[in-house]
C-alpha cells in the first residue's frame, strides 16, 4: 500500500468542507440548508463537477439529478464511492457532504499515487428529504423503490406544494426517464459510502473510524392506550384506569426488551402524548411512538411483538385497552463481508483505532446494496451531534477514511 | 325526624335543575356556560331570589355579588347551606347548581314541616374561575385570601382582559367594600355544602350519598428531567441518557408511592412532555406534572419528597439530572366532627346507603371552614363525569341529600 501524506490529505478535506459552508452553498447563514433544485444545491454540484473534471473524471447526472463522476467509459467495471451533498433543513457541514468530499479525496489519492483505480463517484439526490419530505429519494429512484405516481403526484415540495416531477423538469432534468437511473449502478463491482456516525459510539470508545457490517432495519409504530379520564383529586388510586401509568410501564419495558434482545437492537419512545393532558385530570388516553431497530430483523420483530403483548396485558390487567399500529418498516441490510474484510485489513494497516459496528441510521447504501456488494465507513462526529448547525467532525478522520477506503479498493478491484 | 315526601322532593329538585338548563341560563346551547356578571348568571340568581323570597327569605348580595338568603335578621345565629351556581365554561347542569337547589329544597322542607330552622343560604361567586381564571374566588374574597391588588390588577377577565374590579363595578356591585364580604359568615353556627362527587366512588360502591370528613390538600408541581438527545437508530442502549425512561419510571413510582401512603392519598401525572418529541430521536428532556393530594398533609408532603428523591436518584444513576419545582400547594381541610356525626346519624335514619369519605376536589367549603364548623354532602354523578355537558346526577339523590341535611341541622341547632 502506498504511503499517504496524511497532513496534505487532511488539509484538502478541510478546505473542501470549509468551501462548502460558504454563503453560496446554503440558503440560510446560521445553518447548512441545501436541497434539490435550489441554487445553492446546484452550486455545490458545480463545485464537485469542477473538482472531478480537474482529475480527469467525466461528470454526468441521472435523469433526476443524482451526480455521477467516473474515470472509465460507461460499460467498464468501476468501484463506487460517495454519499450525498444535500443537507437537513437545519443542518451542519458534514452530514452527507463529508462522504462526497472523502470520495473526492480518494480520487485525488488515486491520481497522486498513480494507482489508476477504476472509480465512480455518486452523490445521491435528496437523501435527507428536505425538499419533498422523502428520505433516500435519489437512491430509491435508482433502485426503483418508488413508482411513477409517487413522483408525479404524491411527492410534494415542502416549500410550495408543487410535485417532484414539476420541480425536476423545471431544473432541467427528465423525470419521465426516471427508470433509467438504475443504469448508474450497472458497472459497479462494489460500493463504499463514507458518512459521519451521527452517534457517540466512536467518540466514546476512542475510535477514529467505524467499519459498518450491517445497516439496521427498523419498525416504526405507535401504541395507543385507552383508559378513562377522571378527576385527579376525587378519584382514589384503586378506582383509576390511568393511561399514563400503562404508557410509562411500556416505556420502561421497551428499554428492558431492547437490552435483552442484544445484538445492537435498540428501542426508543420519542413521542408520548397524554390525553387530555391537564395536571389535575387522570389521563384517559396515551399514545407512545415506538422506534425499534437493529441489524437482526428477527430481534426487531421480537421486541415489537413483546412490547405489544406487554402493553395489551398490562392494560387489560388494569381495566384499560392497548393496541399497536405499525407506521412503516424496513429490513436490515447486511454489508458485503469481502468489502468489510478489506476495509478492516486497510484499517489495521493504517494503525489507527477503528471499530466494526452496525449502522443504526438509514443511508443510501441500503438501496445500493440491493444490486451492488456494499459497505460503509463512519467518521466520528463530536458528541454524536448531527442534523444541527454545530455538527462537527475532524477532517483528519475524513482523510483517514479516504486512506483506508483507497487502500481497501486496491485489494478489491 | 319528620317523614319526608321523597317523591315530591325529588320532583321539585328535578324541576329546579331542569329550569336552570334553559336557554336563559347558559351562554351556549350545547353546554352549561355561566359565570360572574353575565346576563345568564344574573338570570340564575334572579331565579333563586324569587324562589327564596317566596319562602319568606330575605335576599342580599355581598359587595362583589355572592348571593345570600336568610330567614332571620342579621345578627341572629343561622345555619349555613349552599354551594355555587356558576359553571365551568363547558359545564353541565349539576356541578355547583345542584348544591344551591338542594339548599332551596331544604328551605322548602323547613317550610313544609314548619320546623322553622334558622337558615342562611349562600351561592358563592365564581367557584369555577370561568370568568377570571380564579377558582373559589367568592369564598376566597369572603375569608380575605386575596388582596386588593389581586382584585384591582391581577385578576383579569378571560373574555376581554379587563380587571375583576371593573367588571364588578359595571355589574352594580361595590368591589371597594370587598372586605365586608366577611360579615356573611358572622352569624353562621355551622355550614354544609352539597355538591356532586365528581368521581365514581359512590356509583361504583352503590352508595347514594357521601358524607365528607375532610377536603384533601394538594401539592402541584413539575419534575424536569435533563438528559441528552441522540439519534434513535445510531445510539446503542448503553450510550443513552434517555429522559423518557426516567420520566416513565417516575410515573410508575408515583403510583406506587401514593398507594403506599394510603389514607386517601392520590398522585397523578396528567401532563408529560418529551423533548424534542420526535419518533426517531432519543428524548433529551422530559417534564411531568405532579398532582398529589390527600386529607393528610404529612402524607402528601412525604409522597412529593419521595418522588423527588426517586427522580433525582434515578436520573443520577443514568447520567441525567432531575429536579422538582412546586407550582402551588393548599393544606387539607378537616371537616367538623360534630356535623359529620349528625349527618351520619341522619343518613342512618334515612335508611339509604352512604359512605363517609374525603373530598379529593377543592370546594368553597375549604374557605368557609376557616371560620365556621363545616361539612359537605356528596351526591353521585354518573361515571364520575363533571365539567362536561353530559354530567348527570339523579334528582332523587339530591332530594335525599336535602332530607339528610334537613334532619341533621335539626340536631345541630
Amino acid at each position: 500500500m502506498p504511503t499517504i501524506d496524511r497532513a496534505g490529505s487532511t488539509a484538502r478535506v478541510a478546505a473542501d468542507v470549509n468551501e462548502l459552508t460558504g454563503s453560496d452553498y446554503t440558503l440560510v447563514p446560521d445553518a447548512i440548508r441545501r436541497y434539490a433544485y435550489t441554487d445553492v444545491y446546484k452550486n455545490t454540484l458545480d463545485y464537485f463537477e469542477a473538482q472531478f473534471e480537474q482529475l480527469g473524471f467525466e461528470v454526468s447526472y441521472d435523469p433526476v439529478g443524482t451526480f455521477v463522476a467516473r474515470n472509465r467509459p460507461v460499460g467498464e467495471p468501476v468501484f463506487g464511492i460517495g454519499s450525498h451533498c444535500d443537507s437537513n433543513r437545519n443542518g451542519g457541514p458534514y452530514d452527507g457532504t463529508l462522504g462526497v468530499v472523502v470520495a473526492l479525496e480518494i480520487c485525488r489519492l488515486n491520481a497522486e499515487h498513480r494507482t489508476d483505480l477504476p472509480l465512480q463517484v455518486i452523490s445521491f439526490l435528496e437523501e435527507e428529504g428536505s425538499a419533498f419530505a422523502q428520505m433516500l429519494l435519489g437512491s430509491r429512484i435508482m433502485v426503483q423503490r418508488v413508482d411513477e405516481t409517487d413522483l408525479k403526484e404524491r411527492f410534494i415540495a415542502t416549500d410550495d406544494g408543487r410535485t417532484f416531477w414539476e420541480h425536476a423538469e423545471e431544473a432541467g432534468y427528465e423525470p419521465e426517464r426516471w427508470r433509467e437511473s438504475s443504469h448508474v449502478l450497472d458497472d459497479l463491482t462494489g460500493w463504499i459510502e463514507t458518512h459521519i456516525e451521527q452517534a457517540r459510539v466512536l467518540q466514546d470508545t476512542d475510535n477514529r473510524l467505524g467499519i459498518v457490517n450491517a445497516i439496521a432495519g427498523y419498525i416504526h409504530g405507535d401504541i395507543t392506550v385507552t383508559g378513562r379520564s377522571d378527576h385527579a383529586g376525587a378519584t382514589p388510586m384503586d378506582f383509576r384506569n390511568d393511561a399514563a401509568v400503562v404508557a410509562a410501564l411500556c416505556v420502561a419495558e421497551l428499554e428492558r426488551l431492547a437490552l435483552a434482545a442484544g445484538s445492537g437492537t435498540v428501542g426508543t419512545v420519542g413521542e408520548l402524548d397524554l390525553s387530555p393532558g391537564i395536571i389535575n385530570v387522570v389521563p384517559g388516553g396515551a399514545r407512545l411512538s415506538l422506534d425499534v431497530r437493529g441489524p437482526v430483523d428477527e430481534l426487531v420483530a421480537k421486541v415489537i411483538q413483546e412490547i405489544t403483548a406487554f402493553a395489551e396485558r398490562t392494560a387489560r390487567e388494569r381495566g384499560l385497552q392497548a393496541s399497536f399500529a405499525q407506521r412503516q418498516t424496513f429490513p436490515a441490510t447486511p454489508m458485503d463481508p469481502r468489502i468489510v474484510a478489506a476495509l478492516e485489513a486497510a484499517g489495521d494497516a493504517a494503525g489507527q483505532p477503528f471499530r466494526t459496528m452496525p449502522s443504526g441510521a438509514a443511508h443510501d447504501t441500503m438501496c445500493v446494496a440491493d444490486r451492488v456488494p456494499s459497505a460503509m465507513v463512519f467518521v466520528p462526529c463530536r458528541d454524536g451531534i448531527s442534523h444541527a448547525p454545530d455538527e462537527e467532525a475532524d477532517p483528519a478522520d475524513g482523510a483517514l477514511a479516504a486512506e483506508v477506503i483507497f487502500n481497501a479498493i486496491q485489494q478489491l478491484v
